[in-house]
């Protein structure tokens, strides 16, 4: 894309589109998710070196040389993200900010959509919390037992906001437990809360947790993004009582599919961008706020069935029951070019942890390397437990930006079975359209 | 205060108060407010290190040997404030979730207070906005040209917030000029909302303006601060119809005053901790966000007297018409251990220059220094145009400790005289009463 074209694009797009499609916010939505797509995509290269210059920098350990590449671009995609967000916010109003103009005077009482209004005011709240507590986290190396429950409390406006616009915390019992239950409905209460918050919590480190390599926060993020937003306009269509919501998730979703697009182009393989904990942070966020306040957060949750397994996966070194070292991300072979998965030594592990390596490697999850001494046969290490390290245990070692593609293709298969589950196998466990928030 | 009175205050203090006064959401906010005060006071200290080993540290230049500080302490400030407030927000909405509760199943409609919820989430929305902007700039050194558009695009959610609440952009025309505007009101529609804005983009930038000394940044803030809280007292006792305004606004203020009296212990000379551009645009933006939502943005103007001046007086230097050397800042004479006023040449001054320091000479705002060489006499230099030079040029060179009394003397003097012109010049120019708004 030539100079003239990136810096004219963002404006012209801006002011033809929004002309054009003032009376549909999703037009102008589109038109902002884009030209703010243009706007990162131009930015980044212009920030760099202030980027650098200032400290925010780091190296990219899986390159020979390990280049110095600049760090906390999420702080650029983040912004501008916001940016587009606060100048759409009056759209969805202005046929309200119309009327009462000409009301003025009049007696006639007019309802403003409080509850959406709520709804981006909030969900914005809980998205600058974590740019913010990203780009803290990205300068100061917060510790964990602090940054945890950041995101907690960041969700306390957002909670409100679904009490608000809700309020339902009624679950639809799958028909075969029913009689478990004793009916179709089961009233989970502060329950059902304390999962969103859990969602919040989850989504935030989620991103964070499935990193280190070039491109793979920004290419599962954007396979999560779009997986959101055709679920969206599959709703759109099929569902008239959830238009608003769904209008709603695609207004937050829209312009953070744009910017993420952009950063991708900057942060593909070989970087010359990072993201860093800000880009993680905030995409994380997203997912839980679009979840939160479309009322679907269990379908969010199936679009990130990767991210689960890789938590899932992780928790037998992250809680210690076997060795975990400082660094668990894939190493790269100087002399082939390729990523090796990374190991772990299993000789010292205490009995609950040499169970779970037992179960772990019976399902076909954990290579395990053997030592035959005098014909004694003892483990030696196995792979980290990380979905990365999998990948290139199951697929042999590969290019870096193949083991991104194959993070993206994983993520592609799990959200076409989260749609399968959603809208096929659905009808097995709920009557038909029965249960409108899942 | 010993240790672990230190460590036991704040939750003690939180779980008795909020016992006792969860009926009233005042005390609640006041039970907050203390313990986010001591929440900061022991949090810098004991995050320091960690501010200083990230680089996040400045050069005490009015010391002598211009130690190192810990910088940009306005982060912790602002994210214990704003975990306060995320805490309290549903505080004031108790008594609607009680009654929903029981309601439940029911036939009853209940009214949730939509407006003064989305004045929490769009102030918030602002106050987190500059908290991230401070932090940025003081990371990045972001530009003049791109900052000072930026807290206009955070007040657009609060402008949206005024006009779902308020609406109004009518002005109460004083007396004498009535038969001028042809009324007693003037409507001033977009201009009222680009007046607000403008009070945003002052607010923000306000206090970093008049700042550099140990201890002032934080000393006016609290003085005005004060002033604010000072007048919603006054105005609750007053003025039935105005409460929840005011209300509101002591729910954001209170919380600012204890964190910003923890701070001030470890800003005052000898300052121990430096609160950076994070500190300056939140504390601004605080104001810009209790004068807008409590639709009394002319008072909060009033109680930023010194600042207006201090701009003011500015232009000259900062658009160049005389000269601005890179520091403004008074100097320290090592061997007095006083600060001085610093000065800018005015050999070189511009016709429209030298007019501009005749009037400040004449108004009694501008020492020139003058050369007499062969009975001609020449003017060297003037003080450079700030208000803390004024004041060392009128009362002398002062300790560091004392210049910063003197900038918190002036401000609660413009504080007085701003509650005189409100509460008793105004019955000169306005109708007693009828003027809710100003």
């Amino acid at each position: 894309m030539n100079n003239a074209l990136r810096h004219l694009a963002p404006p012209s797009l801006l002011v033809a589109l929004i002309a054009a499609g003032f009376h549909n916010p999703l037009v102008v939505s589109l038109a902002l998710s884009a030209s703010a797509g243009l706007a990162t995509y131009t930015a980044i290269p212009a920030v760099k070196n202030v980027f650098v210059s200032h400290g925010r920098a780091g190296k990219d350990l899986l390159k020979t040389g390990t280049p110095i590449i600049p760090e906390s671009m999420g702080a650029i995609v983040g912004v501008i993200y916001i940016i587009a967000m606060f100048l759409f916010i009056p759209v969805p109003f202005i046929s309200w900010f119309r009327q009462s103009q000409f009301a003025l005077g009049g007696e006639e009482e007019l309802v403003f959509p409080h509850t959406k209004f709520a709804q981006f005011l909030g969900g914005l709240l809980a998205l600058m919390s974590m740019l913010f507590l990203g780009f803290a986290d990205d300068v100061l190396d917060i510790r964990w037992r602090v940054k945890i429950w950041l995101p907690l409390i960041a969700s306390v406006p957002l909670l409100m906001v679904y009490s608000v616009t809700y309020g339902g915390t009624d679950v639809v019992v799958p028909i075969p437990l029913r009689a478990l239950f004793g009916g179709k409905l089961v009233h989970l209460g502060i329950f059902y809360y304390a999962f969103m918050a859990a969602l919040a919590i989850f989504s935030t480190n989620a991103i964070n947790i499935l990193a280190g390599v070039n491109g793979v926060e920004a290419g599962q993020s954007l396979v999560i993004a779009l997986s959101i937003a055709a679920n969206d306009i599959l709703q759109l269509q099929r569902n008239p009582a959830r238009i608003e919501a769904h209008l709603t998730s695609l207004y937050f979703v829209l312009p953070f599919i744009g910017v993420t697009i952009a950063f991708l182009c900057h942060n593909w393989y070989p970087a010359r961008a990072f993201g860093g904990d800000t880009y993680c942070y905030f995409a994380g966020m997203i997912f839980a706020v679009v979840g939160i306040l479309g009322n679907f957060s269990k379908t969010v949750l199936l679009f990130m069935l990767p991210q689960i397994f890789n938590f899932v996966y992780s928790c037998p070194q992250l809680f210690h029951f076997v060795e975990c070292p400082r660094h668990r991300m894939p190493r790269l072979d100087p002399k082939t070019g390729l990523l090796n998965h990374t190991s772990f030594p299993v000789a010292n592990t205490s009995t609950l942890g040499r169970l779970m390596v037992k179960v772990l490697q019976r399902l076909g999850l954990l290579r395990v390397r053997y030592e035959t001494v005098d014909k004694k046969r003892t483990a030696i290490d196995a792979n980290n437990l990380t979905l990365m390290n999998l990948l290139l245990v199951k697929f042999g070692p590969m290019k870096e930006r193949n083991l991104a593609l194959a993070v993206m293709a994983t993520q592609f298969a799990c959200s076409c079975l989260a749609f399968v589950i959603r809208y096929l196998l659905v009808q097995f466990v709920y009557n038909d359209r029965e249960d409108n928030r899942t």
